[in-house]
């Protein structure tokens, strides 16, 4: 579907956020009612016009393109296009596709088991036996490339991960794999097969001492072979990078030692362009204290990433949640980019990050669901949880520290607009996409999701005539005519209440196609 | 059904937790398999037999009980009762109903709509003008008591709030309705169409300088003559009060009279038995300020209504964020309970309540959604919150200044186990029902929800060898082979890492049946 024509028409109502020109600004919600056209050869947005409103004016802009509906059975002249209509009755609109920065892609299993243990603990407890069971038994050594000699849990976890996070609307994700390469090239394959946008990172992590033996590269050499094992594979299955790129993976700093980090900041700006590079940051105070103990020769934490030039503008940073002045400062002139993984902060108790005073500082930030950290594959839950959270921030010493002030002025809270901003425009500029996706500016990529919300219920009957056995009904389904899912429309919202809604009550249900480069990539039905 | 045999046998796992002796011990979720069985007479347990393992142990168990299986084709001898069968493959358990200890009915159709302000603002900028609408133009001195006189839109609303809830495994509910005696009538006639457990309250709130001109109550006698006729049509509507019980609803202090307070505190206490109490106390610091100002007299927030006689063993207070040392003892003494409400203080930004303080002070908590201060219908998601609240805890300096520390020792983190505690026993004990609902102990009643996670999926080929078209996959729906919802099962889950997935991933999707009073209520189907 998409291919087999030269266009695509989507007609409809169309929902985005216009890029701001500085992180700081204050997003909207635009709507626009009309046509865009994406062209198949490239995925792209061609145009759009917004003057068409009804079945004649629609007529009228398809002949004058020279273009015919396939679908339609009074078929016309001209070139035959597919059309794809969003539905108002059912209050269907077009949507940019979500960009998940942050999430581990092995650790899906683990999706809801924390204990109540915190980051570290918690890494040696749930994250690194689940992560080292990707390994193939036949290859103690991940000298093979082959995704053939995953393990077959792990292709079915990858697999699983994969169709989930798309069916939550997520069209690009940046993937931590674990440090096999058979495995990680795995991934990289099924997100090619199920067509998402992808990065796809080996996952680094040579300190003997930090890390458990059976689950560890041997040395700085071996792990850096086996990165460019993954980098060849991935950059053999997609050569043009359209779909499915390579990201360079230091775990974190304690989990390296300084020749892997210097090693890795090397290989990094050896390809041309350089490759992307991923890591966390300050998720939690304890593993500040770590690294600073670990690393007494750095000033901070992100100057152990500067000193081995791993902080470029194709680096996310993932959590950054008590990152310092001095810290926020370096990061912004290095032009690397934040990862907020507000679900995962609070699941784990990392933190409360202080997104807003990134977003002064100038820094670029995207939202991660950090599964497993994260108990949720979509983004949209991430979006909830980044207001919930800016709004308990007044309320955390740490953030009245740094504002030298116990009453704050409301700034530090984010909006819905501002949430989905970053879910969207954010997460573009994290993955250094600004131009591609997040949006549906004329010439970006066609990466989109249809939401339904469903249709307003009327009924003519007063419920106060039912009788026990038809009130027991069927509620929050696709398939039947009222609402879908959970949220509730009662026909007298605003369109922008309407999204206000789908965000706090929305889910995979209200995910009805998704699109990734202008290809059908899931569809709910 | 249930009601046509003169028992139901329930057949399959139970999970649930048993009551602790005192508030503040540690939950433990438990697991049979066997059988219950539940009378049609009453509703509640009248036995269980763990022994029964097998269909050969069932029929033994069946006929030496006298009792036939009426859906089965090869009939017996024997009186015909009911079978109610979970399923392993599906991975399905009963468990115990929720109960959402406090929840506004007519704001439902707010849910989501927050703007980003505080609870002051909110109330006036959403909730009055939705909350005034639900009375009859024809009646505007709200003499009538026919529900029927409720606005359409109005009835529409309370049949759609009380079917989400039921729908997300909601078998008793704390309702506050509006001003307005026929719509609150006709949620109580609702409630019990639906055969829902509810507690109805009319909401008093009668001083004109705090509450809006459009939506206030005369005069405390108005008020206090209203409630009257709503506690009249209630108690003859279920006369036995074994569904649905009037509770007595003064808003919360700043919005009522002295003369208000007092008179609904020795109305409540001259029926026999005392009629219940519900009312707001301590959400957030301004709220808790307001009333220092308008109440010079009292000593405390809680004072306020000590004074009015309202705290009574059978008082539930909502929110109780802030309570100091004085005021939690002051509670505990009068027996009154607490409604734990963190979505709502969460997405208020009202504070983060302490809830393991309020436990260890040995006062009764429940959970709430408080829609729409909170944007979910759901307690499962409110269990998902309260965990969340309690691992962000450690970083408030309120908290902080409480225990005199900055480095918590982590018992302020509630478990999986303590938020399902909370949402089943322990709302029991806020409604005054300990000994009736929250658990499968025998005798109790059956309050019920059937839970079903869905099969662990088994695929026999490598996803790898999949092509797009097929990747296009449905994920998500009640009617696949394989997971229910956003539950994910691997199949190397122990049964209590089945629970902790449910709670951190499940929605109404995973709530295949629900009963109250023994009575089937809701089918997802």
């Amino acid at each position: 579907m998409g291919l087999a024509y030269p266009y695509t028409v989507y007609r409809g109502t169309f929902i985005h956020l216009p890029r701001l020109e500085s992180s700081s600004g204050t997003p909207e919600l635009i709507r626009n009612q009309g046509v865009m056209w994406v062209s198949s050869s490239d995925g792209r947005i061609k145009g759009s016009d917004w003057k068409v409103t009804d079945d004649a004016s629609f007529q009228s802009f398809l002949s004058s393109h020279g273009w015919s509906d396939a679908n339609s059975t009074t078929s016309g002249s001209g070139t035959e296009v597919q059309v794809v209509q969003s539905d108002d009755e059912r209050n269907e609109f077009f949507f940019p596709g979500f960009i998940d920065s942050h999430i581990h892609a092995p650790q899906f299993p683990n999706i809801g088991l924390f204990g109540s243990s915190g980051l570290l603990d918690w890494l040696n407890e749930y994250t690194f036996p689940m992560e080292a069971s990707f390994g193939s038994k036949s290859d103690p050594e991940n000298k093979q490339t082959d995704p053939k000699d995953t393990p077959p849990e792990g292709l079915r976890v990858y697999d699983e991960v994969v169709a989930r996070t798309l069916a939550h609307g997520t069209t690009t994700a940046s993937y931590f794999a674990t440090i096999h390469v058979p495995a990680t090239n795995a991934l990289a394959k099924l997100c090619q097969i199920h067509g998402q946008r992808a990065f796809i990172g080996r996952v680094c992590m040579d300190n003997h001492d930090q890390c458990p033996s059976y689950y560890v590269d041997q040395s700085a050499e071996e792990g850096f072979n086996a990165t460019i094992r993954t980098i060849d594979y991935i950059q053999k299955l997609d050569p043009t990078g359209k779909l499915i790129n390579p990201i360079v993976t230091p775990r974190f700093a304690p989990s390296c030692s300084n020749a892997s980090l210097d090693g890795l900041g090397k290989l990094a700006a050896s390809y041309d362009p350089p490759l992307y590079i991923q890591t966390h940051i300050s998720e939690s105070t304890d593993e500040v204290a770590l690294v600073q103990q670990l690393f007494p020769e750095s000033s901070s934490y992100a100057d152990v990433y500067d000193k081995a030039n791993l902080l470029t503008n194709r680096t996310i940073l993932a959590h950054g949640v008590h990152l310092t002045k001095d810290e926020r400062t370096l990061i912004r002139e290095r032009g690397s980019k934040v990862a907020h993984c507000p679900a995962s902060n609070s699941a784990l108790g990392s933190g409360l990050a202080p997104v807003r005073i990134l977003l002064d500082d100038g820094l670029d930030v995207g939202l991660g669901t950090d599964v497993s950290g994260g108990y949720s594959p979509s983004i949209l839950e991430v979006c909830r949880q980044a207001c919930l959270v800016s709004r308990l921030l007044q309320f955390s010493s740490e953030y009245q520290d740094m504002t030298g002030n116990k009453s704050t002025n409301g700034t530090e809270k984010l909006s819905v607009e501002d949430s989905l901003y970053l879910a969207t425009r954010g997460g573009a500029s994290v993955v250094d996409m600004p131009n591609d996706i997040g949006g549906f500016d004329q010439g970006m990529i066609w990466d989109a999701q249809l939401i339904e919300l469903g249709a307003v219920q009327n009924s003519t009957t007063s419920p106060l005539d039912a009788t026990p056995v038809n009130s027991i009904a069927r509620r929050g389904y696709v398939d039947g005519p009222g609402p879908v899912g959970n949220v509730d429309l009662f026909g007298n919202e605003t369109w922008q209440e309407q999204v206000q809604k789908w965000m706090w009550s929305g889910d995979d249900r209200n995910v009805k196609f998704v699109w990734v480069n202008g290809v059908l990539v899931h569809t709910r039905e």
